[in-house]
C-alpha cells in the first residue's frame, strides 16, 4: 500500500503547493481522497490512472478539497470511462453536481454511484478483497470525516487445525476452507471460513484526518495505523487561532500520533502563509519522532 | 489594451496547455474572461492581479470554462477582497454558486453582482470611462455569448469649433467641454459635451467567440477589431466533428476573421488530440494572414 500526495496545501494554493487530494494505491486498485482544484493536472503530472480509480472520498465541503471533482469527473467521461464510480461524500455534494451537469445539458457515461457520508457517524463504507474504507467523524466548523484505509492481508489466512477438529471440518477441505471457502457438513451445519482461520499477517492500515482541530473524540478509530496523515494548518505559536478555524498545529497532529500509536505521523494542510514547511519537522519531532513533513508528488509507503 | 492567456485548450487538459481563461488588461482594470479549472494558479503564474479584477465574463455553463470560478472567487475572499466584484454569465451559476456557499457555511467577504446573460440576445454589459463589453451569441450546444470589449479612446475628444459657435459655447469653455463637462447657458439650455466633441482616436476593439460552430450570424457585432479570438478545436479535416459538436475548425475561424475585416486573428480552444499546433497556424495562414496560434502565458498588444 502506498501514498502519493498531488497537493498538501490549505485552502489557498501558494509556493507551488495546491489543495488537498491524494492517492492511495492498494491492491490493483488506486482510491482518491479529496479532490481541489487541480487535482486532474496532478493526477497527469504523478502518472495516476484513471482506470484503476473506482472510489473518490471526499472528506467535507469547504472548496479546497473537491473544487477539482466536476472536472476529473467530467474528464474521465469524455475519456471514454464506462466503468460505474463509487463516491462518498457529504450529501449536499449531490445536488450541486446535478445541477452543473444540467446547466451544461451533458450526463457521464459512466455510473456514478453516490454514497452519501451520514454527519457525526463512523461507517465502513466500502469492503472488498483487497481492502475496506471507514469514515469517522472529525471536529471541523462544517461536517466533515476523516478515513481509514485498511488492506486485507496479502499473505492469505492461516489455518488453526485446533479450530477445524473441534467444527469436524475433514482434513481434505482444510486448503479450501484457508483459501476462504465455507464447508458444510453433513448435517446442514455450516463452518465458515473466519471460524477456523486467522490472518497469516495483518495487513497495513492507513488513516487520514483532514481538517479537523485537536481533539482525541476519533482516538479509537485510528489505533495503531502505520501511517497517519493528520493536518497541521499551523505553527504551535498559532495554537490559538487554529482552535477558532477548527484546525491544528504541528504539535497538535504529533500528540495525536503518539496517543494513537501509530508507527508513522504525515503532516499536511499547510496554511499558505508558511512558505518554509522545515519548522512543521522541527516541532512534531519535539512529541512524535517519526514525523515527515508531507511533499507534492512524493510516494509514501505505507 | 492588452490580451493574456492563460489557458488555450478544450475541455481536456494536455500538453501543459490548460482549460479557458484570459484576461484583458484595459486602463488600470483587468477583467477575466471564461474562468477554467486552475484559473487562480495561472493568475499567480502570470503576474496578474485580483485587485484590478471588477469584472469576469463566463460564455457558457460548460465545465471548462468556468470550472476554477469558485475556487477563485473563495481565494479573493480568503485574501481580503473588499470591493465588490461583478460576474456576467448564464442564470443557471448563481444556483450553483449559492449552493456551494451553502454547503460550505460560507460567505464572500465582498459583493457579488450577479448579472445574468439572457439566452440569445446581444447586450451592452458595462460600460464605464475606461472601456464597455457587449456580449453576443454564438451559436454552441448549449446557449452561449462572445464578448467584445471595446477601449475608450485614451486620446481624449477633439473639439469641434463650427459645433460650438452653432451652440453658442463661449470660447473660454472651450477647454472644459472638450474635457467632458456639460455647459449651461444663460437661457438655461445644457450643452452636451458629446454634442460639440468627437473621440480623438478612437479606441481598440477585441472580441472574443468561444465556443461556436461556423456561423456568420454574429459578424454584425465582431467587425473591424483590431484583434479577434476565435475558437478552433479542430483542423480542416475534422469540419464535419467540428460542424456536429458546435464547434469550428482552423479555417473556419480564418474565414470569420476574413469576413468580419479583423486585423489580427488569434486561434484557441484546441482539441487535447492535438500535441503539434503548427498546423492550424499553417492552415488559417491560407485564407486570413495575420494570424496566430495563441500561447499560454503569452501577452498579446492589441
Amino acid at each position: 500500500m502506498t501514498l502519493t500526495i498531488l497537493g498538501n496545501n490549505s485552502a489557498l494554493p501558494a509556493f507551488d503547493r495546491h489543495p488537498t487530494a491524494q492517492i492511495v494505491s492498494v491492491g490493483s486498485e488506486v482510491i482518491l481522497i479529496d479532490c481541489g482544484e487541480g487535482t486532474q493536472i496532478q493526477m497527469q503530472l504523478y502518472g495516476q490512472k484513471w482506470r484503476k480509480l473506482n472510489h473518490i472520498f471526499i472528506s467535507h465541503l469547504h472548496g479546497d478539497h473537491y473544487f477539482g471533482l466536476p472536472g476529473l469527473l467530467n474528464s474521465m467521461s469524455l475519456l471514454g470511462r464506462t466503468q460505474p464510480l463509487n463516491l462518498y461524500a457529504p450529501i449536499a455534494l449531490q445536488a450541486i453536481l446535478d445541477q452543473m451537469m444540467l446547466a451544461a445539458d451533458s450526463q457521464l457515461n459512466y455510473s456514478l454511484h453516490f454514497h452519501p457520508l451520514t454527519a457525526g457517524e463512523a461507517s465502513l463504507l466500502v469492503e472488498n478483497k483487497s481492502f475496506s474504507v471507514k469514515s469517522f467523524p472529525v471536529e471541523h466548523r462544517i461536517d466533515c470525516h476523516g478515513f481509514l484505509v485498511e488492506e486485507k492481508s496479502p499473505h492469505g489466512r492461516k489455518l488453526l487445525p485446533e479450530k477445524c477438529r473441534e467444527y469436524q471440518v475433514p482434513t481434505y477441505f482444510y486448503h479450501r476452507i484457508k483459501n476462504g471457502e465455507d464447508y458444510e457438513r453433513n448435517d446442514g451445519f455450516t463452518v465458515k471460513s473466519e471460524w477456523v482461520t486467522i490472518p497469516a499477517l495483518p495487513g497495513k492500515k492507513y488513516a487520514y484526518c483532514a481538517d479537523t482541530r485537536y481533539t482525541e473524540s476519533f482516538i479509537q478509530h485510528i489505533l495503531h495505523t502505520d501511517l497517519l496523515y493528520h493536518e497541521s494548518t499551523y505553527l504551535d505559536e498559532e495554537a490559538e487561532k487554529a482552535a477558532q478555524r477548527f484546525h491544528s498545529t504541528s504539535k497538535q497532529a504529533a500528540k495525536i500520533a503518539k496517543v494513537a500509536g501509530a508507527k508513522k505521523l504525515l503532516l499536511g494542510h499547510f496554511s499558505s502563509k508558511y512558505k518554509d514547511l522545515q519548522p512543521f519537522q522541527e516541532e512534531a519531532s519535539e512529541i512524535f519522532s517519526n514525523v515527515r513533513v508531507s511533499k507534492e508528488g512524493e510516494c509514501y509507503e505505507i
